[in-house]
């Protein structure tokens, strides 16, 4: 239905319609066309975001609507979050070129990437932001920082099109005949390390379990790990769990 | 009043005040401060306008309101008209991207410049373009480049930015308090894992074994774990081999 190479926007928990039509008119204006909705405040479809959109939603493909975070982002490879201010996770930290560098890279390579955006009030959570791979910061005046969101979206998109429109691209494919894992199948991964550690008494503290899934999911996800790699992983998780040898 | 040597932006008239104020709070986002109107539909102050700009109009020095551009831009000595469409005037023509790099020449050794931007219907006229010295066009999707007014001049005050100052952030991941796992740790986590793997008769093959734990190497090499999370990866490893609850 999309252009299956082009980066996904997914506003997640947006609450004003014009700010949807405003992302989705500026994702037009630079060639983007696949737009993802995570539980937005007024459902969905939205007279206001038509009315702001200038037309463009009803050119692009149907916009996707999602309860949850995990779902809008099942086929994507590679996640990007979108963020003003710093949060204590070890993840790369890109500015929207640079991001834009990366996404060019990957997409060529036949990897599919979404970026994340927060609603207007509060920007994405500590867990949507543990979903993604990297954040985009975009650096702004310190002094005021605080973007509109659909003018956080034209950034992001513009900085792709530049990038897309320019660039030789460079490929590079380190992962020999392996492909980066998708979300999918990493978040089953992550769920039955959880599950297995749980049966495992390794929680001590229930009001840990959140953050210290976190790091560990934050852990794996730096790693960028290929399909191959996340069923050595399961191998690995079964192969501790089973019986001793003899 | 302004500091003297970022660009002006000059609307020119502007209809909406709902878009002026866009357009002011996306100068502020980049440190820009000097914002001129021209002839705007709906006078000046603007409510509309205030209420948009989420603040900007209130911290920027006030608005200065002109009958004409010519009035506009007296002490200028660069002005770049901004439009989508080509227009049959011997000028240059430059992206917000390359025009940027000119403005930075430009105002470093003193000039003074200006980018105009057209009202919201039709942008600017002929006679005003020709009061420029260059033509800036974003380059955006040919099928459908129109952008708003806001989102015009926040991609060119985004482009003086990153030409500007605020390019330092490139990539980088902060690790928190914690550092960089020695090798010596992490050559012990290997171990650990390693010699448990053994145990759980995890290697089926002695002759694949070299190998595989040369790909599990690469993984966890590749995420750069800090001290902490070999430590937690520690922890994984005995809580999945010992008992489970009950």
């Amino acid at each position: 239905m999309n252009t299956p190479n082009k980066p996904s926007i997914i506003l997640v928990k947006p609450q004003m319609g014009e700010n949807i039509g405003a992302s989705a008119r500026a994702m037009l204006n630079c060639g983007l066309d696949d737009l993802r909705i995570v539980d937005p405040r007024d459902g969905w479809p939205n007279e206001r975001a038509h009315a702001n959109s200038a037309g463009a939603l009803d050119q692009i493909p149907p916009v996707q609507v999602f309860d949850a975070t995990e779902q809008a982002i099942t086929e994507h490879h590679y996640v990007y979050a979108t963020t003003a201010r710093p949060r204590d996770m070890v993840k790369p930290v890109m500015t929207a070129r640079s991001a834009a560098e990366d996404m060019q890279k990957r997409t060529s390579d036949g990897q599919k990437v979404a970026i994340l955006f927060g609603g207007e009030r509060a920007g994405l959570s500590n867990e949507d932001v543990a979903k993604a791979h990297a954040i985009i910061t975009i650096p702004l005046n310190p002094e005021f920082s605080s973007l509109n969101l659909g003018q956080g979206v034209l950034l992001c998109a513009y900085e792709w099109a530049q990038q897309a429109e320019y660039d030789a691209l460079e490929r590079e494919t380190p992962q020999g005949d392996s492909f980066p894992v998708s979300n999918e199948e990493f978040d089953s991964f992550i769920k039955r390390l959880e599950s297995e550690l749980d049966e495992h008494s390794f929680f001590r503290n229930e009001d840990m379990r959140p953050s210290m899934m976190r790091n560990i999911r934050t852990l794996f996800s730096r790693a960028e790990m290929t399909d191959q790699e996340t069923r050595t992983m399961q191998g690995i998780i079964s192969a501790l769990i089973g019986n001793k040898k003899n």
